[in-house]
């Protein structure tokens, strides 16, 4: 994209008379983006008027004519805001709309704020605000989340539910810890947005077409202006790099498999077979032909969302594979994928905070999960290493035996009487019916970062002071 | 998805008494599909209006709601297709918004349309329907495309151009040889396409909400009527299935690989540095600020394409991964990638059918181009097996030799003399200067589906035959 | 890849006095491909036999030189398969040595057999082998599983379980249709397969480096020789195309996403709360800390493999996107992603297979998961149409105030009396009781393609007699 | 996973009786890592050894027991290392490979190792070191690159070189200017990588199964002992998280990026259509059939890997899709893919470092090529907004102008005659052929990070001091 391109079938005249023939309408149906890139109005016109207050700074332009500039488009602005801006796709994009409109309302000033700038420049930094912007959003939204889960964990800290491997009951641990897994693997999202916006936190504003500017500007002072830490460094780069788009997409990629997780549980609880959560009402459909049943499409959806979002951050990656510096018209297809993405993350990140928030865990039922599937045979055997000083390995095939026992007789560990232990190993003592329990077992997981309610307290409280 | 999801504010009454929460706004946006859904209308109320049809013949509806459901379904079309149907988010999707305003139109006879019929089998039957009509709008659109090429490779049957390996001249051969490779291509695309619309060309009608039904329904006469070879053989794979779409986007993903070699050529060819070809205006754009350039924005807008359809490729994959039979919400993810793939195939495919058909290649430049970097080595080595009856390996050492000669004295092959060629090689006679101009050379190349511009012909001939 | 690349370490001399610089070990490593493609030595060497041959009955070399070359190559192959066969990094891939091998074997000769061919259409001929027999061999392993799912489906074919959707219970099925569901996703998947097989069984053979050659060669004899319907119709396609590994990749990627839904379903039903199917000793793995554990490790693998083989598919499309013709370095990275695609695919099959033949579902769960969520709502919705000819949306609400009734009394729809019926309905009559069982339920299915036994029973049949 | 889990066949006896049934050779197949994750030998003793030594420090084991183990694993490393070790596919993964050796080696303690630890904590540990030696390798390889860039931009900061838009010439550009375009690129990648492994850099060891552990483990000894900021904090998330996997993907795969347009670049320089630099020979190959080529292999190869490192991001990424915790067979499968990816980045970056360092550019070709396509349109644009006080828009009027007048003159701009020029606008002076020459162009972008040479020495400086 070059500074000027715009009307060719003679409605806009930026174009000269080098081009005899008037584009079809599959080329503008294919070239036009003002179908989507409206969306950036607000970044295009903050954009903007930074750029004019500095050229009024700089002396490049009068003041007369910035004033004039930044009153108009918030003209527009407001226009776009209230519905009652006409967009023309023979001007493209959003970039050349707000300029006629502009150039319309204040006359020829308005054709004196492209000083100093290009399209190419204006493209990429009206792009980097947006995502910028939606790495704000997505850490607001992942802290509401958070909390969210935080609250259950507090309210189940010592619910006693089975943890699970190969989805099969491997050892009893709380709701509360499960609840705080999630909680690690949301703060990680967010410490990656956070990271992704402050490496794109530069501004590329006044990278002009590519080559940069013999007018005296500042960039500093735009850059400033526009909340950036400062101006990318090297122009050519400024106009061709869309590593900001990748990397949010990156994140919110992670993020979305964080959620499809999560998801896939809430769907697994609510099953007959489970019955470990009831879904809210809000966040579930039903059925007119089978009237009792409660379809669990938020979760189901919410898992669906990673599709979406990974192939937005194949399908830019893939655009982007092998293009020449510095600017290609191919880069107008990485706006597409970002909107999209964000708003399937957006979405989904609110609808799952809804769903976390409201659902109802139901402690009889995790309590009884966990209490089956021999799930302390792990306790047992520590108790053989610990209190009688068996090799572990060996302790592991006094279990395996006793297991063996019980299962025999149709019950669990604790369903053994201590001669039934002892005619498998002699050392056993009445002790060992201490670390049978599933509220025994979990009590002893003290180990940092261990599923006892101690633990899982200490956890949320560190959490709660990390929040604030 | 089941039968009578529908309203869940109160507004409609399906749900009945189960959910006494309503559900938030943010359930209905993540829920919610009529905002895309609705392109599936012709295709939905086509369905319908043969299912009331079979409904009618088998003698579980009368004649009389019969005429009245296929009445009412046209004029709920018509609304539709003339702009003037009220469309409802809180009736979810399209099967909910066309069968309310049915029974608003006709009373108690439209609730009786859904007999025998569930909204997972509908969704599955409407979607199938539209990506097969895209198997048929993209077949189409490649013929259009191969006749353009076919047209390009008649025209340039014999001008040479260099053929590249690795982008370095290899050996001269012909522009129209070049087309044809393009015509294969495209000719594939359209096979592919060909078999996945008849694998797909069964109806899933009749699934019900996945068991079948009790009713005495007739599948192969709805398969009929809409055009299918027959009904799906198994009710659950009917409503689970999403293969017909998945096979859909991977052949819509090697013909956009196609489409982007294509377009990276189109951009190299269009370039200061090898001008072989002029885009046409009508498909570049120009820079008010570089008023001399002529930007190939169409070939690089398609050569980005493959990336949002290979996007939505894995999207869908994604989506489906894992999941249990049969229906889940999460396939309700599987439209808007169809969508937006098949958009932008279309307008690929139209596009560079645009640039094939106006763009003018430069045979003067071709040609230069192929006289160029000792591109006839290789003829020359054959001579030497052929005529001197050299082993291939000794061929190639003798011609590297004489290659470095030409170059050390500042030329190509046919400018070293007699005297020079038999200093490295004594066998070497007059004989030699036929194969060594590019014309020669390509002419040469007669072995099947080779270079030469009477092998091209005849591929052109075949293909002329072959599309009638 | 040109004809004659080779040593670059000066053991080979090909490359002759062009290069002055030894290429670095890096290269050597990112260069040299014989580390894996060594696999496609019997491709290679049946390949080169066909040419040999061809090349004697077109009088191109004598037919000593061709019996030499064909026995050298047998002699070169039983070294390959016995280990005996030294190769060598400095000669790069597989057909340089072989070649560099027959050249000791045989003399001069060997130096013969390249003629009129390049290892341009040589890699592209072995790969294209490579894959058309991974086409062969998944269709094998396709048939046996297709055969295990069917000796289930008959064992089980009136075994009622839960269908699900959302992966709620929402009406009864059979276990027989189940799986027959299955047959239908994998009997699509050998379709594709043969599709693909079909489309690719075109030989490049003959279309040398890039543009045919001048040797008057039979390009139909070779392919009639390999097995090919004929040879590709343009040399620049034939070198520069990689179609046939992009839809095998495909074709893998969606029977892996059947394999994926299988085994997420074999994993839940394996679990404490689904107790629907009881894994085989030998696809399970246990745990010595946890000696009660029977983990679904194959179920789990396979559905982890879809990952690896889309992987592969995207890594190879975005491997071809925007090369310009005709064979770029670049396509070398074909083969890796073919070979861990099509290794993961049959190892899949195999595993799937023998959980399929060896495991054993439990049809007193089956049938008890089947009883109750009021499965059979949507019988007793259909049978209000039919008996008393209500509409189906005011079916809908008398069966939804009934399942209210039943679960306010703890019970499900069978439980009800037919005075507490009547109070919801009056013209609820004793017959309604007959389709409240899940046996009759599914017996009532009988639409085709429906849950029915008979239905059921009469696909099996019709399979049986497809696969002969 | 679980702690345990090992021979199947019988050699080794801990599964006990309950697997009545050997695995096929199908599962050992699918199931076995040892091919593959013998490649974490190092890491897995390395944190083996620092498991030992806290072991003893908290008194759970005693100091000889301690120091068999960390003497006996020492060995074992040796033994590994020096290619003596006699794998096991019956013992299928590293980790119980090792401990066997050990137990053999040491007997009884060896089986002491594994208290209060699991294999699912001991593989998540191996595989998180293994990448965060990743980040670390490619953080040195990465600088490497940046310092061969530097050294190239410092030879050529005052080259006149074409500044490409839609690879047609936009305006003049340094050589140097693009050169740090990339050390930006590559700066950014180190960046990230960095912030990938401070957030990896927790410590998952003492997590044991996925509860934690009832032994007095210190897990931030464990953790400060390998190099951790500390443990992590949720012991469910330390054994299900692949986040650490995922983010190095993601950074390797927009480095790849990277890599794959730099080599776009460098395989259209060296075209003889561009010829800006010619490639070293050592990074090239040729062509005995046509040996006067010079085949930019490894820049192709380069291009190419970008298709496995984002193919091994979307494979894992959609392995761990919808994986419900803790861990899960499927999570086997991220080895191969980080595998891979780390490989083909490692390779890429020395490969691209080998052809940056020893590429020669060509200056006369850069300019010359700047010097066409009124490439100076911009500056001439500029003066009459700067000197003559017209606004934009209509500047690039009059520019267009002009350009179209020296096109029909068959020259460039500096060719106009200042007649001519004042023909277009009277206003023109001879001052304006002071900004039409290119290197005037350029001088005047002193824009910050624009490409006057000023600027681009100022950036190496700058750079030249962050790098020390």
């Amino acid at each position: 994209m070059d500074q000027g391109k715009g009307d060719k079938s003679g409605a806009n005249a930026m174009w000269g008379g080098r081009f005899a023939a008037g584009p079809s309408a599959i080329m503008e149906a294919i070239n036009a983006s003002i179908g989507y890139d409206r969306r950036l109005a607000r970044q295009d016109i903050e954009g903007s008027r930074a750029h004019a207050t500095m050229l009024g700074d700089t002396g490049i332009l009068g003041s007369k004519d910035v004033e004039a500039i930044r009153e108009g488009l918030l003209t527009v602005l407001s226009e776009i805001e209230g519905g009652e801006f006409e967009f023309s796709a023979a001007l493209e994009d959003i970039h050349m709309n707000v300029e006629a409109r502009l150039r319309a309302l204040i006359g020829e000033a308005g054709g004196r704020l492209h000083t100093g700038r290009s399209r190419n420049d204006q493209v990429a930094l009206d792009v980097r605000m947006f995502v910028r912007d939606q790495c704000d959003a997505a850490d607001q939204a992942l802290e509401a989340l958070i909390r969210a889960l935080l609250a259950q964990a507090e309210a189940g800290a010592d619910w006693v539910m089975p943890g699970f491997t190969h989805l099969q009951v491997a050892q009893p641990v709380t709701w509360g810890h499960h609840m705080m897994a999630y909680v690690e693997m949301f703060a990680r999202d967010r410490d990656r947005f956070a990271d992704a916006r402050r490496r794109m936190n530069l501004s590329p504003l006044g990278a002009a077409a590519l080559a940069g500017t013999s007018f005296p500007i500042d960039r500093h002072a735009t850059a400033a202006a526009l909340g950036f830490d400062g101006p990318m460094h090297n122009s050519l780069d400024a106009v061709a790099d869309r590593d900001f788009a990748l990397e949010y997409l990156s994140a919110a990629t992670i993020c979305a498999l964080h959620l499809s997780r999560l998801s896939e549980e809430l769907v697994l609880w609510s099953t007959a077979q489970f019955r470990f959560v009831a879904m809210p009402d809000a966040w579930s459909t039903g059925s007119s032909i089978m009237p009792q049943k409660r379809n669990p499409d938020a979760a189901e959806l919410i898992r669906a969302k990673i599709g979406r979002i990974m192939g937005a951050s194949v399908a830019l990656t893939t655009v982007m594979k092998g293009l020449p510096l510095t600017y290609g018209k191919d880069m107008q297809e990485d706006k597409e994928p970002i909107f999209d993405a964000s708003d399937s993350l957006m979405l989904s990140l609110a609808a799952m905070t809804g769903m976390v928030a409201e659902m109802s865990a139901n402690p009889e039922s995790l309590r009884a999960a966990a209490a089956t599937g021999f799930s302390t045979a792990t306790d047992l055997a520590d108790w053989l290493v610990r209190e009688l000083g068996l090799p572990f390995r060996e302790a592991h095939h006094v279990t395996g035996s006793l297991v063996a026992k019980a299962e025999a007789k149709g019950g669990d560990l604790p369903d053994l009487t201590l001669e039934e232990m002892q005619s498998v190993h002699q050392g056993i003592t009445a002790g060992v019916f201490d670390v049978l329990g599933v509220e025994n077992s979990v009590a002893s997981r003290t180990s940092y970062g261990g599923t006892a309610p101690s633990e899982v307290r200490r956890q949320i409280a560190r959490w709660r002071e990390v929040l604030g």
